[in-house]
């Protein structure tokens, strides 16, 4: 009665107005598309779980905003431009009362991003997503993991801790009682991809990451990368308002701000010769950014509060552990 | 012991030698790519599903061939040459004996197309996988669905319904004792996408589309797209010697190829001033392509065994039927 075919067309095809480099999209064997000169295709692919990212029962409202949102995350690390996203959605039966808001918080994030929806597919199966997305960047200036250099500041956009809390919430429900528990849940599916400060950091950071397996974990990416150290100041960490009184206390909060995964801000390092632009440079980006501490050579790692030393985590986020 | 980093680190990560616009490939946020001057991007995204695309225990080498060599019929339906892919792997645990099969059947085939592996998504959960290819073509030239006109050839390349005889061995063991059983099977996982054709057929064929739902669904997809109808003439269509002594008689067979599906032929069409040529121009793709129809005014839908008139065939595959 409403096969795979019907889905795509009633859901997905013609939902959103063609961009000018989106020559064929759905209809077709391929999209064709248009990159414009000089500049570098930048791609990144995601994949969402039933059961593994997210609750078979979470809104499906939120998983969609959840998904896409932490695939332009990864333009944004970049410092790319948005343009296409490719969406393969795989799900039990082919449910209305979920597809509707999906789609409906699928394309007001990619419209508000002007991300063009290129194609596709529709499978049966257990339920879950894989999105592709294709952004636009000057490859010499790309946001790139190895730049770091001994002696850059070390920044991260936004607040951190608030994901991990929203978890919390979602996987026990006797946390529902703690103040600000609903806004957090919220907040954990409802990140906002830092595009614009991403964009505003070309020519400015040395290396930038987004936040996706936590503070921690992201950051030894970079070093690794850069083949450098670093030092953390806890207590520098940009927590909310409604961690500290969802979690009782500033030092709870910021403990938690350095493992917190699927943040989706920016963690980026800056030359001391920019450091004094970085405010200036990401004023109208409707962020605020914080330093939290400068990269050292190799080997060093350090963390601190208030200056007193400590042990730095050993694990991020990692599925298969 | 085995975590999401290492088991991308030990499988995908330096297992080709790089391309040249591949500026940047896994370990960063995204893969930085160069599309060549003039050229249009052709993206295709497939998604196999563990049960509904493959059964959990197949080989792997051939459920990575099947997954891969599908994405790239997209491309060669559009006459583009491949370029790049990026691979959404799902799986239940980290079990090196499928992955490694697996993996060396992926990298043998996109070797051979020279497409590199330039990111994607490893995560715990029902065993799938989802890939996007990307390749390169003239957006002028590109072969569409919707330029078939009235007076223009069908054809097809290859041989057609022994992947469906495959799936049947695959579905019911009692026809494993039928002639040729185990090199059908094989075949079903095993097809070879026509790149060459594709790219061959650039400026000749009017339109083309691969055949994945079956040769009468997919057809029906450039007759709506492009307005028209069709006559098909099943007498010509090709069949392999080993389908006609599995299933019994050539009129059987050639019942097959109407609707077999996941065949990743060409089915295309050529104005009559090109008809002559075709032979000449695919001479060097090493496939047989066979003239199976014409295309009728819109409304005309034709079939036809012998000049003595059949019905049509109603569905293609769907996942949702």
């Amino acid at each position: 009665m409403f096969g795979e075919f019907n889905l795509i067309e009633k859901y997905f095809v013609g939902r959103q107005s063609r961009r000018k480099d989106v020559l064929l999209a759905a209809g077709d064997d391929c999209a064709l598309l248009k990159v414009p000169e000089g500049m570098s295709l930048a791609v990144s692919t995601d994949t969402l779980v039933a059961g593994t990212h997210f609750l078979e029962e979470a809104n499906p409202a939120w998983v969609a905003h959840k998904a896409l949102a932490a695939n332009i995350s990864d333009l944004a690390a970049m410092g790319a431009t948005p343009a296409w996203v490719s969406l393969a959605l795989t799900l039990p039966e082919p449910n209305e009362s979920w597809l509707a808001p999906f789609c409906d918080s699928f394309f007001k994030l990619a419209d508000y991003f002007d991300i063009h929806l290129i194609g596709g597919d529709t499978t049966k199966g257990p339920l879950s997503l894989t999105l592709t997305v294709q952004g636009f960047v000057d490859a010499e200036k790309a946001l790139r993991r190895d730049g770091a250099r001994v002696g850059d500041w070390i920044y991260v956009t936004g607040e951190l801790g608030d994901s991990q809390a929203g978890l919390d919430v979602i996987l026990n429900k006797e946390l529902r009682n703690k103040p600000f528990a609903e806004q957090l849940e919220q907040e954990h599916y409802l990140s906002t991809p830092r595009v614009l400060a991403g964009q505003a950091l070309l020519g400015i950071a040395s290396s930038a990451i987004d936040i996706s397996d936590g503070l921690a974990a992201d950051l030894k990416h970079i070093l690794r990368r850069s083949d450098v150290g670093a030092h953390l100041e806890l207590s520098e960490f940009p927590v909310s308002s409604q961690l500290i009184q969802f979690i009782g206390s500033v030092d709870k909060a910021q403990q938690y701000a350095l493992t917190s995964g699927e943040e989706y801000e920016l963690c980026f390092t800056v030359p001391e010769q920019y450091k004094g632009a970085i405010d200036a440079t990401l004023a109208h980006c409707g962020c605020q950014v914080s330093c939290i501490g400068q990269i050292r050579p190799k080997g060093q790692f350090l963390l601190s509060n208030k200056g007193q030393p400590l042990d730095w985590p050993q694990q991020g986020f990692d599925h298969f552990q």
